[in-house]
Formats: C-alpha cells, structure tokens, sequence
C-alpha cells in the first residue's frame, strides 16, 4: 500500500542509557546505512538524523557526503540515493517542523517503544497512514525519553516476536515497521 | 505462528562482490549482533555463521565470548542470550549437516537473495515452516553465488518495497524475513 507521506526519525536525544538517565546517543555509521536504505525501500521521503552534538552533525555529513558525492557516489550509486533522504536537525521538534513545512500539512507524530503498552497496534497504524502523512520516531540508545510519551502523541505497539525477548537493534525493528506499514490495510497484523 | 524448528545461515563464501566475481567476504561484528537478536527474538535456535576463514573463525570466537562470558555478559544479559545462538561452519553443507544432527531429521535449506526471480512467496514459505525444519540462507556482499541455486534447494522470493529500490542491508532483510515467517499462516503477505 502507499497511503499519506511518510518520513522517518532517528533520535539521538533526549534518550536513555542502560542505567536510565538522559544522554546525547553518538550517531552510529551503520544505523545511518541501514535505516536510510530501508526507508528508500519503502517509499519513506525523509529520514530525520536528531541529534543536538555539533560533532555528530559534523560527522553525519561527512558520511553523507562521501557516498552522496564523490568516490562513494560512483561506487555505490544506491546507497546515495539511499543517503540523500537524511536530513540532519537538532531536535525532534525541528524535525517534525520541517516534515510539515515540506508538505504544507499537519504530519503526525509517531513514537515507538520496545516496552510499551499503550501503543495503537500495526492495522490502526497502516489506517492512520492511509489519512495522514506520519513522522516514524525510533529511538537510540536504551530508547526515547519518558518526556516524548507525555506530549500526547501517537504510540505505536512493540514489534513482539515469540516468548518475552524483545531486544532488536533499531536497525532491525526500523526495517520491521516499515514493512509491516507497508502491508496492505486489510492484513490483521 | 511457531511452526517447526528455524535456523539462520549468514554466508561469507561463496559470495559475490560488486563485480560478480567470488570472494570470502569479512565477518561484520554488527551483522552478528544484529542477526542474533532478531533469530532471538523470533525464536530461532541457531544462527550459523558460515565462513572457511580461520582468522574470520576465531574473530566471531572472539565476539561472542566477549558478550557471553566475561563483563559483556554481565553488562548486556540480553545480548549474551542472543550471540550464544552463534555457530561457526566452514561451508554451508556443514551447517546444514550440524542443524540436521541436532534435530535428527532432514531440515529444509531456504535460499535467498534480493534478485531473484525463481521464488516461492511468503505464504508458501511459512506452509513450509509448519511442515518442516528450515534453515534460512542469507547471504552478505553482493549475495550468494550462482552455483548455490543449482542444487535444487527452495528459493525464497526477495523482500520487496514500492517501486524498484532493492538493497536492503543483509541485517534489515533478515529481520524482515523473521518478522514474515512469523506471521500467521493465513496471511496473504
């Protein structure tokens, strides 16, 4: 299915550590590759690289850079395609400000969670894309602050595999939403 | 769905590069990360990483008793849980052979690879999975060589988003392709 515009958002902060306090994540080369590759699969317009640290937006740029313009580019001709859809921003806000401002429209905000229970499952999901453009917001780190959760945005259900382990990489679980959005409407997962 | 017995094989040779040609391609530590806790979450029980390189061997060796033993394992439970799926097989007929002696029965090699036109569909593959033990074949570089699919193993069809973009990382497709075998039988995806 295809449905309303969709961007997706990397967040770098504010997110958790293992011990649970608030840091600044440092951008990972792989998930920039990953993520970006991903949402150019599945028709994703922007991926939204949120990160506050000056030298992370430094490096995300000469990442981007090196496989959107030279030696890379040539190298690799679908892995620039891939990397022109990020976008660099400071803070979730901004990156939400620009998806709308790009499209003219109110987006909405989704936020995903490994351990959520309050989420609208996939089919409610696939239904709200079907109406209006969304912003994909996945977390780094150990995952995005509780303070995102209280703005009343959209949450999504966890992706859930067999038993109670439930630990994919961002990577990962980037790649697993997006396709299971891209199911068609009607599928009950 | 559970279904039978699932395990996954990450191919380093033979493999293609950009060119075509066959090479043994390097161990990437996030590929095994990755890839374990997505076999973990969707209740694979092994995850063989195929590879005839001694030093490549003893790297993953290395990997895995860091998080499985020492501080690692203290330090991420959760990873240790995952990475201890990891076996290491010289060629891919000896993780076939090891899965088979583990389960004591045939098991079902599955090929995959992003080009392939010769594919059975999702929902074939997972009629498949509750008849018989499947071993999921990924392959790193630019795919499995050509002479993987002359042995009349099953080939699953590719991983498909809108339009023609098809390069997935080898990390997201195999959570994709976890997270569709999962779903349940009736599907149509």
């Amino acid at each position: 299915m295809s449905g309303q515009p969709l961007a997706v958002a990397l967040v770098h902060a504010p997110v958790l550590d293992r011990r649970g306090d608030r840091v600044v994540s440092a951008v990972t080369n792989l998930d920039l590759h990953d993520i970006a590759r991903s949402a150019r699969t599945y028709g994703a317009r922007r991926f939204y690289v949120v990160t506050p640290a000056h030298e992370q937006v430094a490096l995300v740029k000469r990442i981007t850079r090196h496989w959107s313009e030279g030696h890379g580019a040539a190298y690799h001709p679908d892995r620039a395609e891939a990397l022109r859809l990020i976008e660099t921003v400071p803070r979730l806000e901004a990156a939400i400000a620009a998806w709308e401002a790009e499209l003219g429209r109110p987006v909405c905000p989704v936020l995903t969670g490994a351990a959520r229970q309050d989420g609208i499952d996939f089919v409610a999901c696939r239904r709200l894309r079907a109406e209006q453009p969304l912003l994909l917001i996945l977390g780094t780190g150990w995952g995005l602050a509780p303070e995102l959760f209280e703005r009343g945005w959209t949450v999504l259900e966890p992706v859930r595999g067999v038993a109670n382990y439930n630990h994919l990489s961002v990577r990962a679980a980037a790649a697993i939403i997006l396709d299971r959005l891209h199911l068609p409407e009607t599928v009950a997962v």
